[in-house]
């Protein structure tokens, strides 16, 4: 029997992960505003034949100045635009996927279906779309409103705004355009479909402007981790981007997505979840260790303390090597349990408290040797509990690097990764079916 | 004195500006679908050092079907999105600007501020935005409309989202970004703006989540022909695109909107007015004769007999070689009485009458050897009607590799256009000033 083959897509947001990391001395501080930056980081995951290139985004500065002074010393601030950059990438690449978040909160579907169906075909059929919707007041206060949509107003709307937009990419059969200069007929009119949509949010006429895609749909990610965000991943996502840390909790919840995909007619095979992983890796574990701890010591402390803020309140005047003060305030109390759980159980100190807090944002972390990666990967992939990695690096480039370095070639010795590119589109691949219009 | 220097613009929209130029055998049918076709353009006016590359754009398929079957003869159907497109062309192009449409009445002010800006600093300074409104039913179709915003609301909707773009434009000051990787300071927090604009049509906390663009703003361009877009265009563009066929409505305009300049602080020659040229090229006036008698030959005559629909009602079941029939609509009769007037004067049958409406599209035609080319371009400019043009090919590629390869070096020889771009940002090539931020 084949082995189980492992996809790998590569999180390229600014600097990297860490929040300590732009200060480290192999990072080009003002990267996340240069494209050569990411021209750099898009030819080396290419390199090790990575299937995709994910930018998460965010529409406004989320972040708040708590404890005052630690935005300021935070980098999550300036960065490109994530069409604008994937276009521009697609130019410089010719294999990898081009993966953008665009939120279906603050958008409109026309907009969202004419460019990502433009960057599919500037891209030679690499566009991805990952569907989100907005939660922040910070983002809703850039957009007319004062509060951001609740939730069920969020996801009824994206919902709807999903249909459109694929309702949108359905505008024209493949074989529509003759463009027949001998009879003068460009385009046969009986296969240019008028949506004519008319919902609760959105009232969309059409005909898009582009060509159907060359995937047919770019392709479609989600997150889907709730209960409802599942049922709508197996409906229509090709691939799920989630976070977890315990192999028991990927293996639960990839058997759940996964067994929902028979009630609408897919194959189990037709959607990838790929996990996050911030995998730190060099030749020997010491190695790793010491790049992890160089990292860690790098946080500055209000960035540190602006980690735990959320549940533990203004920790900034007290000394950091000292003990996890009690909050006052018992709403902050109940707040701050699990942490506070933790410091007493493992005598940490603020210090201690925030350096943990910190660490990989909720996805799975590994330090260690190459081999060590690759049994780590291994273990989940064939335990069911992913069917690859969306990679999460501490520090760009150095991250991809690294991973290309010593991971790529360990798995691909152990047989588990491709060697050269299989086909032509994101979607090839992948693996993933490619979808026919509605009007076929 | 030194002679007048001539700027030059590229329109480079689709397969260009003839209404049969897609059946030209040298015509790309499928090209304003494929990347291949733009780079080459968009390398061939590098070559010609023109200035910039515009893109002109339409929110949603604006032609009706009238007559029938004009619509799928038409290849003004599809196409890829302009902002995607021109950052995919930064990275193959080093000095050309860029210039996209984007629409203010079916956008965002912090979409548009964030993809101008992200588009600026992909290209190293050559972003430019021409602003328009949108005033198609068909377009207010696809964004939950079912009329178009009237004429006042658009244009005090546009304002106050040029406004509000600029304020976003200016949320960092230049050197807000200190990284310093000593100190752990990634920005200094009084160098961020948060603009809090709150206005009639928008609400906008800001700040952008990019830095200030390279040029300041990118270059702002706008058709400005009315007079309150006259006034607009003389407060705050860079570059006026306008139409003008004769050339004393050109210097009308030019002294108009020059002689409005002092009043807002600004240098005359801070703004450039550029209109439209569409120019037939090659070495013998005959061979360009022939070259627009082919291009002719092509309108098929229901794409022809669409662009006299609107004045001139359904024509199709007239015999096309016999005479031009009076409209027994009386609504009709008083919109088609200019061209009923040209027909009855020039003795023009139904073909005539729409193979000259298809010419030009209200822009100045010639047609000629490079020489004289150079000559109608020189009168405009010395007589203080025009800085330059925005070339209007007739066909793409054809269009552009015939002015580069005649018009060019004529231009040249004259001593009246550039032998290399002077300067690294598209403001700096068109010597208009760089603004500064409100903040400085």
């Amino acid at each position: 029997m084949p082995k189980r083959q492992i996809k790998l897509g590569l999180s390229m947001r600014q600097l990297g992960y860490h929040a300590g990391g732009w200060r480290h001395p192999s990072v080009p501080a003002d990267g996340a505003m240069r494209i050569g930056h990411f021209v750099h980081i898009a030819k080396t995951a290419e390199r090790g034949l990575f299937d995709l290139l994910f930018l998460a985004d965010g529409l406004g500065l989320r972040q708040r100045d708590n404890p005052a002074g630690s935005l300021a010393r935070s980098d999550r601030n300036v960065e490109l635009e994530p069409l604008t950059l994937l276009s521009a990438l697609a130019m410089v690449t010719k294999h990898i996927g081009l993966v953008a978040t665009a939120s279906t909160s603050y958008n409109e579907p026309f907009h969202i279906a004419r460019k990502f169906a433009s960057l599919d075909h500037i891209s030679g059929g690499r566009a991805g779309w990952n569907i989100v919707t907005s939660w922040s007041e910070e983002e809703a206060k850039n957009f007319n409103r004062d509060k951001h949509f609740e939730y069920d107003e969020r996801y009824a709307r994206a919902a709807e705004f999903v249909e459109v937009t694929k309702g949108l990419w359905d505008s024209w059969d493949e074989d529509a355009f003759l463009r027949d200069k001998a009879t003068g007929i460009f385009f046969e009119s009986e296969k240019m479909h008028v949506l004519n949509h008319v919902g609760k949010y959105f009232q969309v006429r059409g005909p898009l402007t582009v060509e159907r895609p060359i995937q047919g749909y770019p392709l479609l990610v989600q997150a889907g981790s709730s209960e409802a965000g599942q049922e709508i991943a197996a409906a229509s996502a090709d691939v799920c981007f989630v976070a977890h840390t315990d192999l028991r909790d990927a293996q639960d919840y990839y058997r759940s997505v996964k067994s929902r995909l028979g009630k609408f007619g897919r194959d189990e095979d037709s959607l990838k979840i790929l996990p996050g992983l911030l995998a730190i890796v060099a030749p020997t574990e010491a190695e790793a260790r010491d790049k992890y701890e160089e990292l860690q010591q790098l946080i500055h402390p209000l960035v540190g303390l602006a980690h735990v803020y959320g549940p533990m309140g203004d920790l900034s005047a007290y000394p950091l090597d000292g003990p996890v003060p009690v909050p006052n305030d018992p709403q902050h109390r109940s707040r701050a349990k699990v942490l506070l759980d933790l410091a007493e159980r493992n005598n940490w100190t603020i210090r201690d408290l925030y350096l943990a807090a910190s660490m990989g944002r909720g996805h799975r972390t590994v330090i260690g040797t190459p081999s060590q990666v690759a049994d780590a990967m291994q273990e989940w992939v064939d335990g069911r509990g992913a069917d690859g990695f969306n990679i999460i690096p501490a520090i760009l480039p150095g991250g991809i690097e690294d991973f290309v370095e010593y991971v790529v070639p360990e798995l691909q010795d152990r047989g588990v990764y491709r060697t050269a590119y299989e086909g032509e589109t994101l979607r090839d691949n992948l693996g993933v079916p490619r979808p026919k219009s509605r009007h076929v």
